[in-house]
């Protein structure tokens, strides 16, 4: 998943060990898996050289991190080699749980 | 490594199966590797669930595809656990490459 931290969100994502991200269109502060139970343990966290970026490993509670109901967000890959229009390609794209049940 | 793409970055790395991406501050494409090189052979192009980031598995030609000369951008860890102000720690930071010779 990709999400934004602010300062307040890495500063807790620091001192907390779990995932905290900051929400732009709702202008909120979020904690990962605090409606879905689903938190991120973060293991690692790096920079990257011009420190804009920032990259997670964690480990994920529960079945999956998408809001969608699989386990990653990147569950579709676009076909390479050709022009013009193009159909997106389902992969490890199953439903680990149902995003009816867990996001209330 | 991370970038941005516009529409023909991703258009042009589709057809041609090389990273293309594009400068915001510079407001140009540019072609990873025109300089130094260092092309990414893209092997999988991945979108998220909202369509509004991509991950882009690839073969990096040359020894890394950092612009300080490292493998990775992301050679620095933020220790956790810590409040208030905290010293970068180096991971996989060794020099691949002489950036002053290979971006003239």
């Amino acid at each position: 998943m990709v999400a934004h931290m602010n300062d307040e969100a890495l500063r807790k994502t620091i001192a907390s060990g779990e995932a905290w991200y900051y929400s732009r269109s709702r202008k909120a502060l979020w904690k990962k898996g605090e409606t879905s139970g689903h938190v991120q343990r973060v293991l690692e966290l790096r920079v990257d050289c011009d420190q804009d970026a920032l990259w997670l490993k964690v480990e994920q509670q529960g079945p999956g991190a998408c809001h969608t109901g699989r386990r990653s967000c990147f569950y579709r890959a676009v076909p390479l080699g050709k022009a013009g229009s193009t159909t997106l390609e389902f992969r490890d794209a199953d439903k680990v749980f149902d995003p009816g049940k867990v996001y209330k």
